[in-house]
This record gives structure tokens, sequence and C-alpha cells, in this order.
């Protein structure tokens, strides 16, 4: 990795210490030309002149889409963020009285507000598995869980709230063994690390391009395997996702762009096509290992402060830290890093409720190191630590 | 009206002749600059940061977008298109077997789509108004339609395939007599003309930002009146517009947000903020007027073209022209103008399907001219086709 060159192209490091890709990542100059470019044109020609001109390029943003996640282009749809992407997966899925979904004490709050709400409207159930000893999804209690009314896994890969890393594939072969449909919310996975379905063996998976992945906000995929296409109507449709073929029928579209509506951010678009190649260009092997590598000393030297408590769960631990420091109020910590140019973020007991509740948690502050940073982001970080306390 | 100024703060007229404000209008200079600019602020210090540094700005689009529509800041929803916008409010509605609702000839298929689809998944009856002699909707057989199961009445505006434009306050005034609730799809009148909810009586307005507005592609928004805000809850839900309360219990929001999800693109709706702000200082008669007298003299340009048909219904005709020429192909007419830098384009069949099974409507030309064109461009256009015949 030329890490000489990625920082170069990284106009953010320039002006500050950025430490919070699990928030919304710096972009790349690359990212950022492709927006200014797309919003350029349409300017000068207008938006659907633009459009026209560039439609080579945007339906190869669904080639791109896929390759970063081993997919095939037309099991992608491209919606405008992450919950969105979850959420037309989620709401479509036929549960009733009685069904029962499994999920995990990781589970980010905005999906687990979708189940408490299809559980007052139709009935359904929820089980939650129990963590492991390392704090991970328990893989043996879950299998114990499944039974005849199971109707779906859905799962956070990575929790907004941590280190923690579910065993994701671990799941997905689970769920294939007995035969029930899994849900994957990937969005602080795409781009911290390799992702790919055939592995994770998901049925759908969603994520985000403004974190790891370094795209724009407003942008977000929702992959949906191939077998799903037939059968999977969404919860709501347009004249994109179903054109009419006259006044009393409608045909629903075959491939995964049927969750998708008619208009878009086409400008958006363009700049997550790119995140995406560049991400693959450098790597997502390459990048995991660096940015987890970064992590792991950050969490060591955290460690050494007086007071510091690490948060984050799991045997094996991602590119995002939560802390505590004894005495020092988080939104303060912000605040103050913020006006020595440093980016750090929190984590408050409401975005992953139940791990909240059962673990008791506080708000938290939380830091993500990502790639393009190093050793000196970290110190830099440290030191301004130190001096608050 | 300025209109030199206004011609030269629209970067897009030095590059061509726009005539596709239907479509997607050009923007202006300052709209432009505002989602470049936050753009740029994202580059340089993060989203989060960006979002933290800017709150006060993206809380005031509500101000600006509610004033634009004469509504209440806490009744907006913003949203990344039209339709979504529309969706969140119609997809809400607890509509049940039997329940009947009214829409208009001139429907946008988009809609037609989703009263389709609930009628198959909810069992609920379609009734269709006539059109009166003008081709507008006829409020006498409107009014006649209504009975005891009428749970809505969803309607259009000004379609997409035409000059109509449809008496909205009047079915307003009919649906409060009757106490039916009224969803009205502004798309193409939001921008083009004063909009004002006291007026239409409405109880939700759906429109787009990248049409007669000039804001960019990829925004929207919704109106919900403020006394639906209590009862109303959106058919998808996440943290954002419910927020947990504990582990078994959400609360849904108390304003209009509730349509809303967690994550959006903020540099859009900057821009979108300075769209709204853009046409009330230019003032929404003005622009109409100009709009529609531009629209008027080149309808009578074309009426005097050979073998060319006017196609628009209505007594009252909007800035959406939409006609044929005997043996010119409309593909072929979009392409040649376009090589010759003037934008007009096409509406097909499918888009307002009832209108187009009912006059048995081809694939049309379409144009729209908005306040910033001028009579040379209306020319050109016409000489241009004339070069086709």
């Amino acid at each position: 990795m030329d890490i000489e060159k990625i920082r170069k192209e990284t106009p953010g490091l320039t002006h500050g210490i950025h430490l919070m890709a699990c928030g919304s990542a710096l972009a790349p100059q690359p990212v950022v030309d492709a927006v200014m470019a797309y919003l350029d044109l349409e300017t000068r020609i207008g938006g659907y002149e633009a459009h026209a001109h560039e439609t080579a390029m945007l339906d190869a943003t669904y080639n791109s889409v896929a390759r970063l996640i081993g997919a095939k282009p037309h099991e992608i749809a491209i919606m405008e963020n992450a919950t969105a992407a979850w959420c037309q997966a989620f709401y479509a899925l036929p549960l009733g009285a009685g069904d029962r979904i499994i999920t995990c004490q990781a589970e980010y709050a905005a999906n687990y507000v979708a189940y408490l709400h299809r559980q007052k409207k139709d009935g359904i159930e929820i089980d939650i598995v129990p963590n492991d000893e390392s704090g991970a999804l328990d893989l043996v209690a879950l299998e114990k869980l499944i039974c005849e009314k199971t109707a779906l896994i859905t799962i956070t890969w990575v929790p907004t709230n941590g280190g923690l890393v579910n065993p994701a594939a671990a799941v997905g072969e689970i769920a294939k063994k007995h035969g029930v449909p899994y849900l994957l919310d990937a969005c602080q996975a795409v781009g911290q690390m390799p992702v790919d379905v055939e592995v994770l063996n998901c049925d759908f998976l969603s994520a985000t391009g403004r974190k790891f992945l370094r795209g724009p906000r407003g942008t977000g995929f929702l992959y949906i395997r191939e077998k799903w296409l037939e059968s999977l109507e969404p919860a709501v449709l347009d004249h994109f996702s179903a054109p009419l073929v006259d006044s009393s029928r409608y045909a629903v579209r075959d491939d995964a762009r049927r969750f998708e509506t008619w208009e878009n951010s086409y400008a958006l678009r363009a700049g997550l096509k790119v995140a995406c190649d560049y991400a693959m260009d450098i790597g997502l092997e390459a990048i995991q290992q660096r940015a987890w590598w970064l992590a792991d000393s950050l969490r060591t030297k955290l460690a050494l402060l007086p007071g510091c408590s690490i948060m984050d769960l799991g045997a094996e631990k991602c590119a995002i830290i939560s802390f505590t420091i004894d005495g020092l109020e988080p939104q303060h910590a912000v605040e103050s890093l913020r006006n020595h140019g440093i980016a750090i973020g929190m984590t408050r007991p409401g975005s992953s409720l139940l791990d909240a509740e059962r673990r008791n948690l506080p708000v938290m502050l939380r830091i993500s190191p990502h790639y393009y940073n190093n050793e000196a982001d970290l110190d830099a970080c440290i030191e301004a630590l130190k001096d608050l306390m």
C-alpha cells in the first residue's frame, strides 16, 4: 500500500486528524472529483441530459458495487442509505403472526426498531442470541434457537458501538444448513474488510457508502441473492420498480432494482462507483490489515491512560474503538479535540440498545482509524486526550 | 423580475438552450454553490464534522421548504425524491378491504402502480374521476363519486405529460367538506407556481427539488398536515423516525420527520434550501406568469408548424407542452436538437397510462420553458424543429 500517495489523495488530512471512519470517513480526491464533475455536467447541460450522457458510467456503478462484494450486478439495488436498503429487504419479507426472527445482542437500533414495529404490526416474535465468552454472537446458542417457526436470521456484522466482529460467515453456514433466510447488516464492514456474499452465504446484505468505503453521504446499497428476485415483492412500488403493463396490471422488474424508485442523485452514485473502485484498487485485505493494526495500536496506547476502559467485545477486533476515561465527559472530549483539529466521536446507548442495556453502557467515546491514518495521528489524539485529564 | 441577472446566474444557459424544466431544470449558481460548498466542507473536515458545523443551516432548510408552501416547519419531511415522499404518505395510510380511493385520469404512473399494489395487497378499490369538457378533473363528477367507503382522494395536480392544471384547490374544498383525506402530488407544480397548503386544503403534499424548483436531483419533500402527526405511523421505521425507549418500546417522533430515516445527503439538502429561497426571492407569482407566458407563446409558434398537434388538456395551461408532428419520430427529434445544443424531451404513454389509454396517446415530444428562458430560446427551438420537417 502506497500510504504516502493515499494520504496525498485525501484532502481532509491536510486540514486535521480524522479518526471517525465509522461515522463518515474522509473521501479520497477521486471520489470528490467524480461527484463534482457530475454536478458540474448537470449544471452545464441539465439533469436529464447529463444522465443520458453518462448512462454507461452509471450502469457500471452496479458492476463496481457487485464486484466489491462478490455479487452479480443484477443482484444490486443502489439506495440513498444503508437503512433504506436494509428496510427494503426486511419489510418486503412476508413475515406473519408467530413467525420468529433471530437477531443478536449487538444489533443496530434502527433494525431493532423495525423488529418491534413488525412485532406490533404483524405479530412476529424476536429471539435474541446470547453472546459467547468473547462477547460475539454465540454460534452454538444460535443453532439451538432455530426452530420450525424461525423465518429469518438478521444480524449486524460489526456493531456501531465498538470493535466486535460477529462471525457472519459461520452464521451464514448455519442459516444455509437450516434453510433460514439470512439478512446481514454490513454497514460498518463494507470498505473496512473483504466482503464476499458467497463466503457469507447471506440472502440479503445492506451497506452504506459514507463509512469505511469513503463514498458520499446519501448513498448505500442492497444485495439480494438471485434466487429471491423471482419471489420477493418490495413493500413499496412505483413505475420504476414495477412498470405498468396496462391500467389493471404492473410487472415487477426482474432484477434487484425492483427495490429502487425512479429518481436518484446520479452525482452521488458516480462518487459511490469511484469509492468502490478505489477500495478494490488498494485491496480490501490490505485495507483491513492496516486499519486493524492502527486500531490495535491505538487500543494499546489508550489502555496506558489512567482510568481508561476499552469497551470493545470479541476475540478479534476491528477498527472501531469504544472506551471511557474516568471523569472525562465524552461530549466535552469530542469538542475539545475538535478545537485541536482532531475528529473523534461518541456512541450513545440508544444506538445499540440491547448491548447497552445488558452491559449497562454509558455514553462512550468512539474512535475509528482508517488505513489512511498513521501512528502520528494516533499519538496526536492520545496527547490531546492526556491534556484533558 | 430581473431576467438578465437571472440568466447570468444560470450557468447552463451559456452552454445551450434548455427547455426541460419539467424533467430537471437548470440550477442557478447559488444552488450549485451551496451543494459544492457543503461537499467541500465534508471533504475538508469529514461528514459528521460538517454536519455539526452546519446544523443551523440544515435545520433552516425545513423553514425554507415550509415557507415555500405555506406550511409549518414541523409539518415537513425532507426526502430523497418525490416518489419516496409520496409513498411514505400513501403506504402509511391505514386503507383496508373495501376502502375506496379516488384518483384522476391524469394520475402519475408511479402513484397508480401503488394503487394497484394496495388493491392486490390490501383489497382497496380505485375510483377514477372522469374529465370535464376541458380535460381537467370534473369536480361535479368527483363529488358524486364520494361515498361512505371513500377513504382518500389522491390526485396529480400537474401531470407529467402536458399542460393540464387540475383544480387542486377546488378538490381540496370538496375533500374538506366530506371529511375525506386528500393527498396531492405537486411534483410538477412546486417551483412553477404559488403553492399554499392552506389554500389547497390538502392533508399531504409531495414534491421534488429537481424540476421547476431548480434544486438538486435526489431531493424531495413531504408535507403532512399537523393533525395527522399524532395518528399516522410510517410504514417503515428506524431509530431516527422512532427512537427506542427501552428494549421493548419505541416512541415515534412527533413531527413530520418521522417519515425520514437517519442518513441523508446534507449537501443536497443545502442545495434544496437555497433553491426554495431563490424561488421565493423572485416570487412564485412572477415565476408562474413568465413561465406560462413563454409556454403560451411556444404553443402558438408550434401550432403554426405543419402537422403539429398540441396535446395539452385543460382550459388554463401551464409551462409543460406536449405535442406531435406528423412524420417526426420523437426520439430522433430529441437527439437532433441535442446535437444543436437544444434540450427538449419526450413523454411516453406509460408515465400517465390512464390518460394515454383513454386518448390513445403515442410517444409525444415534451417541452417545458421556465422563467429563465426567453423568446430567442423558443425561436431557436422552432427553427431546429423546422429543419427536421
